[in-house]
């Protein structure tokens, strides 16, 4: 198959014809490991798994999760934060939905990918999140993709927070937009940036809870200085959605800005919903923009049935029982109070450690005590924060929490910060 | 909340206090429906849904799909290839995942959401693919964009066939790589660019079967020319998987290339597998490269139970039935020889009728007469060149074929081009 260029004459920079044009991987790996960035994989296992006596380790729901290396673990670890990724409503509502319709949605939205079901989840969403209308898609990462590729174009301005979600920052990349990192949720940088440079439409973009530090991004303070711009503000209301805001409507609602002509939130189906997939919210001029524009939305397999459906029990069930984002919110002050970690604002409690070697060491003393928690170290982390992540979930009993606070404060206590 | 600009001057840019910065989305809509791009989504009934008599309208399993218009159609649009998204196996699979997991997988696949579920999966699918090592994602999107934003960086060259999924394109723009767009299918203009462009690492990227065109990559000659010149060859087989190759192995191992050390595959879970979900194939090395480094794994939900269940029983489904994949394909020839399309190498075949409102009005009058087909228009292909997207299935009967191809040359004679 010569080329033009003579294919027997092999390029200068190439190196020779090697079969191992991949060997550098190697040498990358060793470098992670010396750093204490290797990961290793750590599978739970089925719930039906039998114990010794035959009879099931578990009932079908509940706190303790069976991991593979035959541990029963309190799980601190997930993004359930109400604790409905195994309740009954949810699991039967993606079963329905995979008699009804199938595995697979089969096809892109456009074509045979949208059911009745992707309609019912959409109108249940933009009701309770109080936004004129939802799109779901796959993930929330394809939704934080294509909220940002369809609204930005060459002359625009994105004022992006320095700790918004790898999903915002990857959005931003694939924007053509001018992409200005703002420090962690200063207005006031918003407000010189949107005042001082040029731009054709311009977008303040934000987490509400931040995934790692489990902070609330100043919403109502940020709204009032991209409206007084003329600007939109664009919010992930990832980790906000079912644990905050009045009936867990998320923090937008919570600062009476849902479904204001100048804001678009997305949230995921993952977290509080107990399933999988994404939607951005917003007005419906919104929705059909997206449905003919979003390469994500487009170019993807419509979400799976079975999430849907599991993601439309749950919010039925947040509907019916709105306690249960206080019941999230006081477990994690608890938490966070008897671990000395800052107040959070959701669910999510972050016990910052410092160096990776310390942060692995802390996750892994919890876990021989029989917890799972989050061990989040960079690029998760800026370098030096290396944390534990501890995710309350309503359903933690107050036994779950005491047992929780004193292994976690045991093994701080038995790596002392060098 | 004035900033240091001083809050009371607008900036000239600014459109003065609107509260309607999203305004332009009304005339974005007007110029899309003007031009024949509008998109209205069609959503599909359960089966479950009941027939005038009370009993359910259709079995379980079966080739017509119901719409929510009350229509019955033959469903030539989606691509659930081997007809296995409903298959009673498939789906228990999925039931089976949600009972022992939950709905959820409840976190990132490093954290909580791996399960022994995709472990087993990902075993499956190296084995099937003849690849040392997969890795599984929620879509094949995020696979695709893992791919290429962990391989390459600054000084890298990926050529990128003009034709490439979506996805692929989008992965290249997260790349920091010189992305270098080549002509469709030419691997004489691969050669000259490896042997003329400078580059610290090279990379050739092609889908294997195209999913709008539905024709077939030269593998092995791209494959000879990246060997040549040390740079290693990436494939998308998500159109290949489960259609092409010895047993549905996709066309690398057709040709001879699945597990090649220069050789990286992606695939989704969602066409011929009937699920949702998409996955990375190559050597071991590779996938602890992916698992450390590729922000879609790291910082996205990890892929449902459920949806690991469904593709894991169609995986064994069509490991026991190896003549699923020759069905499909004679399907297909069947279709493009009495519609006159080119011959198909996989499961798509492509009518070409040129301008959008032609295509539209063939796919609707095709619709009206009970066979659903895919109506594609730019952005998804190029200008000029709308068409219908026929996609064969292993389930269709002589006689659906024979009445697909009565409503297409049909409904296409109807509508004489321009």
């Amino acid at each position: 198959m010569p080329g033009p260029a003579g294919g027997a004459t092999s390029h200068a920079n190439s190196p020779a014809a090697s079969p191992a044009p991949l060997g550098w991987l190697g040498e990358a790996a060793r470098l992670r490991a010396e750093a204490g960035l290797h990961r290793v994989l750590r599978p739970r296992a089925p719930r039906a798994e039998r114990g010794p006596t035959g009879a099931p380790a578990l009932p079908a729901h509940g706190s303790l999760q069976p991991w593979t290396d035959g541990d029963l673990l309190l799980d601190l670890a997930g993004n359930d934060y109400l604790g409905l990724a195994r309740h009954p409503e949810v699991v039967e509502g993606g079963i329905a939905a995979l008699r009804a319709f199938g595995a697979g949605s089969t096809g892109s939205r456009l074509v045979s990918g949208t059911t009745t079901l992707h309609g019912e989840l959409e109108s249940a969403l933009a009701e309770h999140l109080g936004f004129g209308s939802a799109l779901v898609f796959s993930s929330g990462y394809a939704a934080n993709l294509a909220m940002l590729t369809v609204l930005t174009g060459p002359g625009d301005l994105v004022l992006s927070d320095e700790r918004n979600h790898a999903s915002l920052v990857d959005a931003c990349r694939l924007s053509r937009a001018d992409v200005l990192v703002t420090p962690h949720s200063d207005v006031d940088a918003v407000d010189e940036a949107l005042a001082t440079r040029s731009w054709r439409r311009a977008f303040v973009l934000t987490d509400s809870i931040f995934s790692a530090d489990g902070d609330l991004a100043p919403l109502a303070a940020l709204h009032a200085v991209a409206r007084r711009h003329g600007a939109v503000l664009l919010v992930d209301e990832a980790h906000g959605l079912g644990v905050v805001g009045p009936g867990g409507r998320g923090a937008l609602a919570a600062a009476g800005l849902a479904g204001e002509p100048d804001v678009i939130a997305t949230v995921t189906l993952s977290k509080s919903l107990g399933s999988q997939g994404g939607a951005v919210l917003g007005p419906a001029a919104l929705r059909d923009h997206l449905i003919d524009t979003a390469r994500t939305f487009i170019f993807d397999t419509g979400l799976a049935p079975a999430c849907a459906g599991s993601a439309l029990a749950a919010l039925r069930l947040l509907t019916r029982h709105p306690d249960l984002p206080e019941r999230v919110q006081r477990r994690a002050r608890e938490i966070a109070a008897a671990t000395g970690a800052p107040e959070p604002a959701g669910a999510v409690v972050s016990v910052v450690l410092g160096d990776p070697e310390r942060a692995v060491s802390v996750a892994a003393a919890c876990r021989d005590a029989g917890v799972a928690v989050g061990c989040f170290r960079p690029p998760t982390v800026p370098a030096g924060t290396s944390r534990l992540r501890v995710a309350a979930r309503a359903d933690l009993t107050e036994a779950d929490v005491s047992r929780a606070v004193g292994v976690i404060t045991d093994a701080i206590g038995r790596f002392p910060a060098p």
